[in-house]
């Protein structure tokens, strides 16, 4: 067997059966292999951000690695700013890098790249096959990193050589790993503050924004008055009617620090203290209040599942405390586009079951709320602040649930950056609809100019952060890759052609005119 | 002065008034600077793979660096496979990448990353600024390192609190640096070498492919009878009829081993020896033929101007020496698009003083050897072999030169990678007429799957190597960015809509379905 076609069976072997892949000459015999090892699903992007994002939003749908393809150092450099966004939120993804053949790596040839210096900044395990011999142990280790606890992004370079020279197939397996329990301790720490009667926010991040640790979570909150809250970003919430009611923290640092003041302890599970996500003038990058304790209950990594219900049980919390999120007013908004009524119209249309990908920035910041109260569903929040990551995330995890319809909520300024996500999109027949909300500026960068110290921006400045000239064309751009669009102007025609998008089996593209 | 302007002051005084941009929140000192000192033309790409490739074009025409801004780790992510590609070309270019307020990186925020690690790879020069007063001195550094002899890549890290702090501003000025001489003994050497009698090869690249350099060299090979060549990829060639007939060292290993076989020398001009692209199973990474000798005349940073007029001196070569490119035939071609017909369209549409930016992969290798009879204008080429280089080093080679016409041929599959290009080239009204061979596949995929040992491409193999399904309209996509565009079948519909592109003073896109 040759190299290429052992990793492709070792992946196999250890339940990564889909690769998103952009692949060049140096991986070719790793595309070769995929005829000969059945069981790999291969989805093609049009460029490697595209790939990265997929692998991302997969990961956080089916909890699983996927495998990428990319082509040597600018590959890997093109789909660097999505792999940053999994990083940031623990997706766990195995990425294959092809590299020249051993013996050519020492001449200065045009794609002669330091691949692994490119990988390390957002790579946690980073090694170089040196041949086929090689490949089966370190894809394992790879494997392993990509599906640890926490899970972690694993780049396996793969030289040429390694790929097509032979060597013997041996099976090989990652041992499975059991998440490390809180000791009790710890949990009686964290019952002590929740019956201190002092002011108590509990914070949650990764796993515990998802089934039963969600739930465990709910019930401690209904039973000691505490406050429990989100990140503004999470990689992954099951929200929506029923679920556990959740606050946010704000984005803008002022309104964060408001919220936050009331507070004598924060509990975190899964995730830090909040923090700024920029500093500005005079203002701090630690949002807690002075005198505020912060404790940690677990991080990724531990059983926040049995750690929340430790801690339930400790402060006696039954499945009736549980804090439940009421229905919203499905009353169906009309009148112009704007932030209000673009999150009506979310509320009034979003199915269950629904995976809403957020990347609405500014026009969406007041959807969130308001979205809290729509049907139950799974949000998808970027952790990496790279823009450009909502459209390839809906790839992925519209691959991971086919049953699943997936709403993706966009800037146009940030749809721009990987926009190649709708031709895989159609190509895949994914149910994707994607609302673009073209507002025709960086309005994020409007509110920051005046945010940072910077003033009042002039023409020089503002010819940086509006993009009306020329105007984008979105429902041409859509058609350009192979999907049907529409462009909407009134708060009706959005909740019809987001119905529209959710009803057809393919991708649908809805331009909102702000 | 703040730190944002003392930066931009110091590009200013020395001679660099552009900056390709995609900012963000931690560059919007840097931003508001640009209305408070004049000077500084700023050009917004929706994604940063279009900031660097237009800074490596610019770079190639103007012969001076550009400056780019870019935005944290992600954003320098984005622009690496371009920076990857000027850094082959040897282009010098300024990247200031904002970082986050320096108290603010210790957090593990959603922005924060090792941006000097992403830098490295594709950079000679990596700084961060430590505060306002930091940033003249590490400017200057930049600006030389960019400017330098061989020019190369410098990125200034400019944290939030170094753009916003306040320092003097005393005026700093790079010194400017003359080309080491080539020493009078190895000028001597070559020049035994050609007075040998032995079948020896110029092999030209950098700057000796322009202007004194490239006449000298042509009086040689007219004087001595060696043969003179560049290599498959260039940074810039002068070329078309009355300048110096040139060859070119093919692609494919085979025929380029068969084009070397008879030479006992090589002579090399700013440029290596020949070498594979890639390597192949049983094939050499090295293409010259056992017993040639390689003699390095001068490397880029050397005076091959003087160099090369020093050999034509020593070999007794005039100016009625040149080798001259005789004027092809310019029969407009009619009829299906294939590599010859294309290649005749545009030998008879190429008008005096283009730039013609060459990423046309497969469908283009035919073009290269007629396009030689074009009219006078120079070829810019991809030397790092990353993908999605034509269309935007079009932006960087048009802004450069205003009043020559730039005609861009690209891939279908290239030209996907960075096609945020077209919306620049609208909003900047440039002249960029882009020729997108629609062959709906990697086709030099195809060609390549064959030459690595892959063997024939299965069902999924083939999946990954066409771009058909569904199919890319290109004229959709140009009008979805604001550029106007036609699709032809036929050689005489390429001319036509050809010399429709040069005619209009803004970008224009023709589909050339193959």
């Amino acid at each position: 067997m040759n190299g290429a076609e052992i990793l492709v069976q070792t992946l196999l072997g250890n339940g990564i059966d889909i690769c998103f892949a952009n692949p060049g000459t140096s991986e070719m015999h790793f595309v070769a292999a995929l005829d000969r090892c059945k069981g790999m699903r291969c989805v093609l992007g049009l460029f490697e951000g595209v790939v990265t994002g997929a692998a991302d939003g997969y990961y956080r749908m089916a909890e699983r690695p996927a495998s990428t393809l990319l082509h040597l150092g600018p590959g890997l450099g093109n789909g660097l700013a999505n792999l940053h966004n999994a990083k940031k939120a623990q997706s766990g993804i195995v990425n294959i890098v092809g590299e020249h053949v051993t013996t050519h790596s020492r001449f200065n040839t045009p794609l002669a790249a330091d691949i692994a210096g490119i990988a390390r900044p957002v790579s946690a395990w980073v090694r170089t096959a040196t041949d086929a011999a090689s490949i089966a142990p370190l894809a394992v280790e790879a494997i392993a990193a990509a599906s640890g606890l926490p899970p972690a992004i694993a780049t396996l370079i793969l030289p040429g050589d390694a790929a097509w020279g032979g060597a013997a197939f041996v099976a090989a397996n990652v041992l499975s790993r059991q998440p490390k329990p809180v000791p009790s301790d710890t949990i009686e720490s964290a019952a002590r503050l929740l019956k201190s009667g002092e002011p108590t926010l509990v914070i949650l991040g990764g796993s515990a924004l998802k089934g039963a640790a969600l739930d465990f979570a709910g019930r401690i909150a209904g039973r000691t008055g505490c406050r429990i809250a989100t990140q503004f970003f999470s990689a992954r919430i099951e929200r929506g009617v029923g679920r556990v009611a959740l606050e946010r923290i704000p984005y803008a640092v002022d309104l964060a620090i408001a919220m936050l003041k009331p507070f004598r302890h924060m509990i975190t599970v899964n995730t830090s203290e909040p923090l700024a996500f920029f500093a500005y003038p005079n203002k701090p990058s630690q949002l807690k209040p002075e005198g505020c304790e912060v404790f940690e209950l677990c991080t990724n990594g531990q059983d926040c599942t049995q750690a929340l219900s430790d801690l339930a049980a400790a402060v006696n919390a039954k499945p009736s405390d549980r804090l439940v999120q009421p229905a919203g007013a499905k009353t169906r908004p009309t009148g112009a586009l704007d932030s209000e009524t673009v999150a009506r119209a979310l509320l009034a249309t979003i199915p269950e079951g629904c995976i809403l990908v957020d990347e609405s920035v500014t026009t969406g910041r007041e959807s969130f709320v308001v979205t809290a109260g729509a049907a139950p569903h799974d949000t998808l929040q970027n952790m990496g602040g790279a823009i450009g990551f909502g459209t390839p995330v809906s790839v992925g995890a519209a691959i991971a649930c086919p049953d699943r319809p997936v709403l993706c909520v966009v800037g146009d300024g940030s749809a721009m950056y990987t926009l190649q996500s709708l031709w895989t999109q159609a190509r895949e027949n994914l149910n994707v609809t994607t609302v673009v909300f073209a507002n025709r500026k960086y309005q994020i960068l409007r509110n920051e100019f005046g945010a940072v110290g910077a003033g009042v921006p002039g023409p020089n400045a503002l010819s940086m952060l509006d993009i009306d000239n020329p105007t984008l064309d979105w429902v041409a751009l859509a058609k350009g890759m192979g999907v049907s669009g529409a462009r909407v102007e009134t708060a009706e025609d959005l909740c019809r052609e987001i119905e529209r998008g959710f009803a057809g089996p393919g991708p649908y593209l809805i331009e909102a005119q702000l």
